[in-house]
């Protein structure tokens, strides 16, 4: 089985991160070799691959319109993690787990929006469900700026069993939701062993998903629209649960010397 | 002059926030007439505007392209508002100045994530450069779920001369950027008459505009890919910003009784 990835970041982040049998690298002929794309073809030849230039309509093609940057690579399948590798992840990082749940979210934008901020706050893995929600699709890919290539995601059947699997292993649950009686996000105490469950859009969490939770929790609005995009939400919660854990792992930077 | 505003979301709010003089409403012709189309419907005849059905590829040519559910509108250009009124309307409200100042965004898509944010949180208005950088154009007004027709935005043509007079006015200017010696977002006191600066994709923010703040504060960061996209930084502070002032304005959900 082969992959289409496309997009400079996507394919940069793909090369580096190393986790995928590498085919071909593609580049329009036009493209000129340098910046990023030079950087691309010295890790396409590091990893052994071949190297070749096409028209740009070819690469249009293989991209089935999306939008490639001149930048095209076959490689292997994503390759998902079991659940307990996020574990194993989180104990050798001296942390506590800390997982992002995705329930059956539909718009790869969205799902490559929050992957790329999953790995700016240092999660551990990433929990989807394999049927119904998007998978880690080229698309997903290219949105998460790659950043998705360096995450562990694991794709399961059944998210309720999992999320039980988890809080069985001492993972607290906690799904983001508007309504009564839920916390506003500031209030709970998120420094604790975590996953953090979004639903999808416009549906929100399942109800199943919902009654699965040890808490809720929700983002404060006050504005005329009422509702806010999942990966803004999702965002903001993640960076509120990293702050609560007081940026453990976070490289402050430092003035030159 | 008109401007042709397209998808639901965007239409509905203009015609809710009622800003604009509205010329026409234009459907696609095998629209159904329920939902949030039957509203727009309601609320495009309260305004006395015309109703017109038409092909769906004329409301391709119109909305170029655009994604347009099927819902066209013909309206007066965006009114932008002076900077004083931000001040007015943070003085009526009892509430210290929050406002959100965009130096020179490129990307309609991030711009409209923004403004939806900023609605959310209540910020009073929002600054903006009016050259090179977007304005309030269909595609921001679409990309902000049509958020940005309840906001007061300014227009300016130069940006450092209006943080001056903001400056002037009492008003901190916070700078988001990244590198050394700067705060990370949480050990900043945003609970200030604040004006929160965002820079460009790529670039950041402009060196005169960075030397206009008063303080610079940075998001941090521990993944691979080493950068978020603007909407999720500014999402993420606007939070941060809106938290301090401990949701001022927020009337949390209650039970229903």
């Amino acid at each position: 089985m082969t992959e289409i990835l496309y997009g400079r970041w996507a394919v940069m982040e793909t090369l580096r991160a190393g986790r995928r049998a590498v085919q071909q690298l593609i580049l329009a002929e036009n493209i000129e070799e340098k910046g990023i794309v030079s950087e691309i073809i010295d890790a396409a030849q590091q990893r052994g691959s071949a190297v070749k230039r096409v028209p740009r309509r070819m690469l249009d093609d293989l991209a089935r319109g999306a939008n490639h940057q001149g930048v095209v690579l076959r490689v292997a399948p994503y390759a998902y993690v079991e659940l307990e590798k996020l574990l194993d992840v989180a104990e050798s990082k001296g942390e506590k787990p800390f997982i992002l749940i995705l329930d059956l979210l539909q718009d790869p934008q969205n799902v490559g929006s929050l992957l790329r901020v999953a790995d700016s706050v240092g999660v551990h893995g990433v929990v989807i469900q394999d049927r119904r929600g998007v998978g880690i699709t080229p698309a997903v890919v290219n949105a998460s700026s790659g950043a998705v290539e360096h995450l562990n995601v694991v794709q399961v059947t059944n998210l309720v069993q999992s999320m039980k699997k988890l809080k069985e292993m001492g993972i607290w649950m906690a799904g983001l939701d508007v309504g009564p009686t839920i916390l506003p996000i500031d209030r709970a105490d998120l420094n604790i062993p975590l996953g953090l469950v979004l639903g999808s859009e416009g549906e929100g969490i399942r109800r199943l998903v919902r009654d699965s939770c040890d808490l809720l929790i929700t983002l404060p609005m006050r504005g005329h629209v009422g509702s806010l995009n999942v990966a803004t939400v999702g965002a903001v919660a993640l960076y509120a649960a990293w702050q609560a854990r007081a940026w453990h792992g976070w490289e402050a930077p430092r003035k030159p010397s």
